[in-house]
């Protein structure tokens, strides 16, 4: 039975603990947040859980075998290398630092101590998304014209993060994921609303070889929520999009024929050409099938699939990003 | 009763025709393609409607006062020039040439010859966009955060442009019309998939004074056809998407409110705050308002809505898209 | 060529006149409404085609081989009863009649006047419709269990019939072509909200042999326009909605399975199991494939889809559910 | 603190025990449920809570003030008697029973013990519920016209009560809230699809006084999940459906307007008429506030929202439903 430390119960630590008060093989040991109000439904909900207001608490617990941190990027560096130096296993929230620099210390250090690290990257555990890798592996989409993603809603404003920290990493490690190839350039152009504040609407292009293309639009000011992925190849293209629970995943019995101009034609006054599928998904949380995983890496010391250099990956792009962004779309090479 | 003749009856042309068929004040006189099978079809629905495939009979009909050119863009120039030596009053598809040179030189022709020289931006004669025009006038919206759309689709391959100068040039209109001021620069980025052919998919970006930005995501390769454009405000956003008759615009009653963090906090877990509201609106054909307001013009020698200068407005954009296109987003001053 | 008169330009007529212009082998003759002013819009779009206030004009016309009657319910049997009587090919709008024996004494004229009598069933010349036919046909559904319609908007009151009459015909009509059965028994309810006026809600339940069930509802006063067509069998299932046009067939891979109550358990939790398709289906205008075939059947002495008995059946139907309607959903056989 | 037991753990039981878990003023004492595998889940999740395939244990257990009963409605009868008998307060799930003299036996019991009687009707504790109540008390919509409800699922198959007696009776509190008038007559259509199990599918029309009309649709046997309600009025028309959550109530500023039958006409043409509003509407579950509810009413010994004797309206409206439903839809009255 590994003993869970949670550190940071905000926004998303509530998910965390309920998730890995379930899961078997695991027992939430302790909760810190250095928010004491935050504390207080801790100890109704889960009786048998300690809670604090001090990470080192939970950092020396030796009844702790592995620390989940869930709390703001800014201290993501500091708190995971001290778990580590601890010899304690780490389930870090993303992007994993505010710079490639940590971030590499922190996959170095994991490596020398033997311990897993992994990171947050909840959305790889989704079926939607897992059913698109398998699909593009099996070449089901021929060669890969274009990743468009829009992720925008009334979101809360980071202080630390700008949008592309917060919400296109979400993004990023699916196209990682699923595309399976880095860009070798970004450009991306954004702007901040809020004196003070970093950039609320943001977007990213990412080149790759060949003539593939890659594009993230994040936005926290959108009067609606909406999740929608275009996936586009010679042969099939997806919609995935997380809010149609009927139906998260669209597949299109459509590429792009150039001989066949007149059925191009035709496109254009149909709405569209070939057939649509909609495969069944696996639907249950992916949060749960992310704490069986971390769990079953501990327990037998196996490397996860969102390992510490994925978390690397992503911060590698968003730096690059950041400079790209701040000269209003400058293209940036990797 | 203003004689007509209409040049090109391609994909579009059918529709122009329809619409000036009908329209009071005027009578279509001839109807010219190059293509002679395409014409058939003309003179069993328009038994009155003569039929050429030379653009000159047209040009040079007596009975012709106003000609409508709705040929591929490259030719638009010198047909729109032709016309209006011949003292003709034009109406020419978007976009207006293909340099701002060109278009330039037939808006100093247009003067001279006093003609009417109006773009057919179909757009903006649709009751959807002259309520949000409206809307943002009445400064309902507050401040201007950002305007973005999306304009994709599986579309006919253009020859002779990009997919920003067949697409894009739609949304630069209504975006024009409803802002009012000129972006300062702007950053492109985009990707060709047909050896020889313009690039299917591009993003563009425009950054205008203030913090008000404007992205434009257009797409040939898409299986979908999507047609939605946000618009942000500090007061409240608005959602249009003309694929919704029963609603193409939402407005809702959410701005950004950086006291109340906690109610954006709130926005996180719920889809939305605030109400949301769709206005009733004018569904009738855009084409025929269109076509109304070219024979009033004509008619009292008025300057259109969408006059020669809109159109170098947009041609303006596309000519600095298109350089920093070529240069993977590199941002281009106007 | 075929000479066709048209006796009705109301809001159906129009569409009629436009299909028959374009169709091949017919020419439209004559256009009669007994407001003249409806009259004038004919003249201005089909130059070459007289108009009249008179029906008996048209009715008497040498040139008119084939008379459309889109004329109010009421008038049908005479209008239709005279132009069989003088040798005229008859294509009527939808109800046949308001009585069953008005119906089948204008079926027993046709044939002895040995002339096509078509029913204006529109959907069933839909490319929706004919691929679910085809399904149903094949099998593919497996046994039928249950036909479920809602046709509701904001619609015109009818002065001379209920809302059965008027909109459920449409799908009465499209249940007779699909489950090609004949229902033995029907309930209705319904009621009217409009001093004077007729029903403008119903709820029609059909019940047919073995357990299968048809059920229609139909309403004049909701808000918003829905058309959606739930057809269940044990092996898959359909959603059909024209007001979807991307994806008007949705086809699901889940019947029911009695031995796996786990699976249908699941089904509780989740939102459906099983795969969807979406079928590619001819989106081009039900009425000119109409039109071609009724321009067939005359041309070629042919029997129509939609002959005459379609009609009665109909009208069988409907004189039932009135009776019902009347007796607040008692049960009466066919 | 009030001490809750809780009989019943299959699918609904959870839920249940989740939220009083979280009530404040109320702990869940002990679980039952007879199939002791079910238990194993409460004690990992709940270490506090006893477990037990003893119901009587239960019901006789000191440290319990009030019972949940979550058990198939064959069992309510018996297990809320004894519970009341107990001097336990009661919170059963709905239908309260499956004979009206039953209920009523329940609550004259109830009320001679003076404990609470409340039925699990939850819907009436969802926001969206609450804020329709309010529009229709304020008059917004006028004279009510009509309630139609579409509640369709692949869903369990009850052993022991039809579809009615397990969808509908949601469907049918909503509308007693709502309306705040009983019907006078129903009439019922329904069919079973497999052999020994009661009707899978049925269709229930209640006809109230004036002209008012309501129907309901429920149907284990759907391809989708469908939860949709139309409530009509004279001023305006509402359209609930829960499973979209950025807007559960779209309200249409449209009745029907008789004088203006153009206006109407219009509405044939166009989708709609007049705007639409979607009001802000309280997310959050239920079910909590309606644990909060019910501890309210233990403490302060109030009358529930969801009293027994709404129960009882329910069960008589159930019991005249199926007698309708065995003859075909014969009307019934109350």
């Amino acid at each position: 039975m590994i003993g869970i430390g949670v550190i940071g119960y905000g926004y998303w630590g509530p998910n965390l603990v309920r998730n890995f008060a379930e899961a078997q093989g695991a027992r939430v040991v302790s909760v810190c947040d250095s928010r004491a109000e935050r504390l207080a439904p801790v100890s109704k909900r889960y009786p048998g859980v300690k809670t604090t207001t001090s990470a080192d608490e939970v950092l020396n617990d030796p009844a702790v075998d592995a620390v989940i941190i869930a709390t703001p990027v800014a201290t993501h560096h500091a708190l995971v290398k001290q778990a580590l130096q601890n010899n304690r296993h780490v389930l870090v929230t993303k992007p994993l630092t505010d710079s490639v620099v940590d971030a590499q210390e922190l996959v170095e250090l994991a490596a020398k101590k033997n311990r897993v690290l992994m990171l947050d990257h909840t959305f790889l555990y989704k079926g939607s998304v897992r059913t698109i890798k398998d699909m593009v592996q099996a070449g089901k989409l021929g060669n890969l014209y274009y990743y468009d993603s829009v992720r925008v809603n009334l979101g809360l404003f980071q202080h630390d993060v700008n949008v592309l920290w917060d919400l296109a990493v979400h993004d990023l490690s699916i196209m990682d994921y699923i595309l399976g190839v880095q860009p070798r350039e970004v450009s991306a152009a954004g702007i901040a609303h809020v004196a003070g504040r970093p950039e609320d609407i943001a977007y990213l292009t990412c080149f790759f070889e060949q003539n593939l293309i890659a594009h993230l639009h994040v936005n926290w000011l959108a009067p609606v929520k909406v999740r929608k992925t275009l996936i586009g190849g010679n042969k099939q293209m997806i919609v995935y999009d997380d809010l149609e629970p009927d139906a998260p995943l669209k597949i299109y019995d459509k590429g792009i024929d150039i001989s066949s101009s007149e059925g191009i034609y035709q496109a254009l006054v149909s709405y569209r050409t070939g057939d649509m599928w909609a495969p069944q998904v696996d639907m249950r949380e992916a949060l749960s099938a992310e704490a069986a995983h971390f769990v079953d890496c501990v327990t037998h010391n196996k490397r996860p699939l969102t390992d510490g250099e994925s978390g690397v990956r992503m911060v590698r792009i968003l730096e690059a990003a950041n400079e790209s962004l701040a000269a209003h779309g400058k293209p940036v090479k990797l």
